[in-house]
């Protein structure tokens, strides 16, 4: 299985926000996390950057 | 290995524009694509949306 864990970028560093994440979509001003086991997750939030042979997918809040 | 393919998604449908992506990372207006192999590619997008499990990277341009 290919999942990644999504993180979330900030001042703070980063924020694991979703584990074993299969598809991000865009979805009302912000973007809609689903993991390989169905779970949802809506965050006001983009697509950063991909670092898939690491499984990290970065977010960057929105707001 | 977890890498995957992007494709640039326009009016006339999906286009394959790079395959092997390991990692998408912001530059200049646009993003960097480097591949599992480190070819580099530079294109004028965004990242659209994901699906991990099917191994492919949605791009939308950005011009």
């Amino acid at each position: 299985m290919c999942e990644a864990n999504a993180y979330l970028v900030g001042d703070q560093g980063e924020e694991l926000v979703m584990e074993a994440v299969d598809t991000v979509t865009p979805d009302d001003g912000g973007i809609l996390l689903t993991s390989i086991f169905g779970d949802q997750k809506f965050l006001k939030a983009t697509i950063h950057s991909l670092s898939l042979v690491d499984h990290k997918v970065y977010l960057k809040s929105a707001e």
